[in-house]
């Protein structure tokens, strides 16, 4: 298959375009600039790590649908919305990793992201693709936000079982600097952030609204959760620590039941009742290792979920949806191992 | 002053003897060995980034109570309770910066630090230095654990007001390294713990029933806290993550009044609505800055409360103590600011 | 191919560990245990980063021999020695990580490395394994040292030019913490190394008369080098910052041409000139990346050499010298790409 | 007395200003902006950490020489030389930070700065203020740079003694990112630094002629430097590795007592040759650690000499040139000791 790739220049899209040149399923990688300075004249863009010289060529959709089998795209928010239009209209396969397209509802999207939606008709269009809960029904994957797939993954079976108070859930998120972006900025200074740790957008955060929604498909009666997130001084990984209220007695052996239960023939997703996972059990993989606890002295259910940011968190597990989408085995070309330390 | 010191190889013993050579009211630090290999033979103690040289001198009761006019013990918990003794017999003023006389009732210091607690009669005796809120009330003051003291100033204000309920408060907390002590252990691993987080004794942290216990003084229906804490690869800092549900709707700015009325005259105790605080306005420091903000939506206060372990949580609040306790100013030989960055 | 791999429990045995799971000719990888703790009885494995639960037999020769099809030893200096006899006299292959049959003269491995040296006639048969430079000349790989890795791929194109001083070569490396070793010690220690720089072993690391001895080989006049190594913060990575007095006006275009030449046809190997590799171009790959520089105003020649020193310089160049032996690919299981950042 | 102080937002600044906070000769602190932005209204400055609130006040030569006593420019090269001019005219103290008043040739300024240069009239007025080896000629302080700092400190003695090859000095210097300023860059982004080293500038930094300048005037046959550096993932401390070439068989006692000659009475220089000095020895003082060594096997001396950037780099030594000037004792208000762990 030939991948067209547009947003090379992030983190994420770095991640993809390395996952996808060790995939035995594709024979090319196109890259697209979507800039006006990129559509002006073809760049030569030289990814250094890769020591691969390769050419951006300007964003042309009716050039990649004839050449290529699918988009990918890793551009910011607000973007994607702008270019995706004519591949949703002629249904080519497009896999998103901004989140121009998980929210259903156009106004939640504006209130989150300060920006305008993509049209209601393309967003009932995508598959939201948490790649462990959906199988794409369209061609269109909606891929998950960090913070999202790490919460809803520590979460979800808590509220199919029904064992918590829907009102108690509470999620202290802790995240590594490249999930704030590759741009320089005061707070992603070394001397700022290093030896640091800095609450951010607190309320205000825009996979809340993400969260929430996809946590409704596993009891509609949820409302609102409450959600805080951290940067820590690390490059990669986030850690989701979720207290949630049981409504009746429960052993730390029955939430780990529940969550083997639905976690069972999942590749990527480890789950513990013995230790609770540290970054460096998932950083560099695709996997999602989810530690469990009950405490009964607060009636707490505590939950630790870990993911790569860059991995799962993003390009893994765009890379997982494009396996589901065109019928690859789920963990083709996504490690599963690290040296952990 | 002549000032005894036992434990000066630790992280706090280091801190403290720092601060006191800076204090205008000490005359000379007696430093003092606890272990069998210090009472064989004095030893010299190169303290290599203090560039002094000194001698540890066994450690003698009488020969303590002759020369000096006070003692801090910078020692290991189950070790302070051996060696305090005779001090707590003849009146003699005691620091000490170890967990053994902080819980009222032995079975309950058994149950968390497993080991023999003093005995109950000395417990009685012991002020708990909670420097803001307490003022001595005898000679013997059991200086608080680190998490404690950002818990406590954390969630009191709440307590006291009445506004939350009790049975909803979570902490998250935070910490740096060197809260974990000295040892060379696989968990204290540069390799380990560098690029990673981990939650450690989960439901388990012998400080959880000092902070209830003291908490109860606020609300004394308060039953339990849940409280988490995870390693950070920082050298120093906490920060407390602090979670409660509100009784009836608040607003931010009436969660900002509660704490500022509480900590107006309290030199060390800053208070913000406006941004979280961050560990470098803190570390370096004797302060403890905490953010405060309210969030309708699930009607959760959420508080940030962040310390240096080393200074308010450790050397520096006994050096307050100290001060207290002797009539010196409370800011005396305490740092307030710092670079920050 | 079947491997008998001993010593997994280490950082290197885990990166080779690792590497080998996903190399196609391995059919299989049994894990021999070397201490008396692990010959007593079968032992389990869990190897948490990987998901495996694996077991640790037995280390017994005959039984390797006859079910294995080659030995890697990720043992420590001083006991592969030990390990290896029967293998090399029955002509088996054998991957050696440690240092013990890199030196060809027994006392200078005695003086440097403070242990009894192997049989002479074993340091005789085995081939130096820097992978770009020497194919095997027996079944025997003594895989290179990580500095000495970093040091002789950088000086080796000096010094077969004949434009350099030979007695001006000093070598300035630098080093993670990974290289240290996995035992937790006072200098492993979190709070010792982080924000910290520490040099060690000036003037008598082990790898010293290993690069002499090596460099000999392409200018048997060279006596000695000047190297000196510091701790960085940091996990993963070696940097060899290179000096030498020029014997005559060079340019960099001119070193730049050196070194291309020498390196045209390896695959790990990218020379630039125009800037400096930092550690993150490789860490994660097994490539070495050469940054070369001339100044005339000091008459000397700068070169900055970067590698992994658990890949590169340990497990990645195991595995290329594996892939020389049995004649796969060189690059066969071997990564050269990284997200670099 | 009264202190002006103009350049406050940067790392150098808010060092001086928390330093100057603590000095008992200091009645007051003046803030004042030097940009457009400042002159066109007063703005009230919050320095976060130091929990200060405090207005910077516009430039004003006249208002300034009526108020305060002296004037620290803690502003960028370049911008000095432009404020500077009538406080040199009318011989009022000025201390600057910057490299403007270091060079005496406004030609070689030009060439490593790419700037204009100061007046030569003025450039010859200033005394360069390495304080261990400089008393104040005049009431015009040029403040030495970090890395000439800490390379002058540490090779001096070598020059002055003779015993070393003029032509064989090798410095390879390590510092943190405070010392690359707070501008956010992408080469200070911290996804980009952490876990990395990066030689910058090559051959290229502004502190090699104001080195070979000041080393002169011990040895004025002296004509260049190798000096190279590069930047690790830790917030503050410079290290500088120096290597030369003894002329004649020396010791490492010889050399050690050659340094503590020359530094036997200065109370921030302690030398040692039993181990070679961290950056936490001296993070948070004003000290420079210096460490000396002999290799026979080289005939090459090995200095390591270490500081704090931004103490005894920048404002501290601003604060003991101060001391100088006014006749304090020249450890006023300047830590000695630190932590260190």
């Amino acid at each position: 298959m030939y991948i067209a790739l547009v947003g090379v220049s992030g983190y994420s899209g770095q991640a993809l375009y390395q996952l996808l040149l060790n995939h035995p399923g594709v024979e090319g990688i196109d890259l697209y600039g979507h800039l006006r300075r990129d559509t002006e004249a073809e760049q030569t863009l030289d990814i250094a790590a890769l020591n691969i010289h390769t050419k951006i060529t300007a964003f042309d959709p009716a050039t990649i649908m004839a050449k290529d089998d699918v988009i990918f795209f890793a551009t910011p928010a607000g973007v994607t919305s702008q270019l995706a239009k004519p591949f949703i209209a002629a249904d080519f396969p497009v896999i998103d990793l901004s989140g121009d397209y998980r929210l259903k509802d156009p106004a939640s999207y504006t209130k989150w992201y300060h920006k305008p939606a993509a049209p209601a008709a393309d967003l009932a269009k995508a598959t939201y693709g948490l790649a462990e809960f959906e199988n794409p029904t369209s061609h269109y994957i909606a891929n998950p936000g960090c913070y999202a797939t790490a919460t809803i993954l520590g979460t979800a079976p808590l509220l199919q079982s029904g064992v918590i108070d829907l009102d108690s859930i509470i999620v202290d998120a802790k995240s590594g600097l490249s999930g704030a972006g590759k741009k320089a900025t005061d707070s992603s200074h070394f001397v700022h952030i290093n030896e640091n740790l800095q609450m951010y957008k607190l309320n205000e955060h825009q996979h809340i609204p993400e969260i929430v929604q996809e946590l409704q498909k596993f009891n509609s009666d949820l409302k609102a959760i409450q959600f805080s997130t951290t940067l820590i001084p690390v490059d990669r990984g986030i850690m989701a620590t979720i207290y949630a209220k049981a409504t009746a007695d429960l052993t730390t052996d029955q939430v780990q039941a529940l969550y083997e239960t639905q976690y069972q023939d999942k590749p990527f997703i480890h789950v513990s009742a013995t230790e609770m996972p540290d970054l460096k059990r998932v950083v560099g993989t695709n996997n999602c290792d989810i530690g469990v606890s009950y405490n009964p002295a607060t009636k707490t259910v505590v939950i630790v979920s870990v993911i790569d940011n860059l991995l799962k968190g993003a390009a893994g597990q765009a890379v997982q949806n494009f396996n589901k989408l065109f019928d690859y085995p789920e963990t083709t070309a996504l490690p599963t191992t690290t040296l952990g330390f």
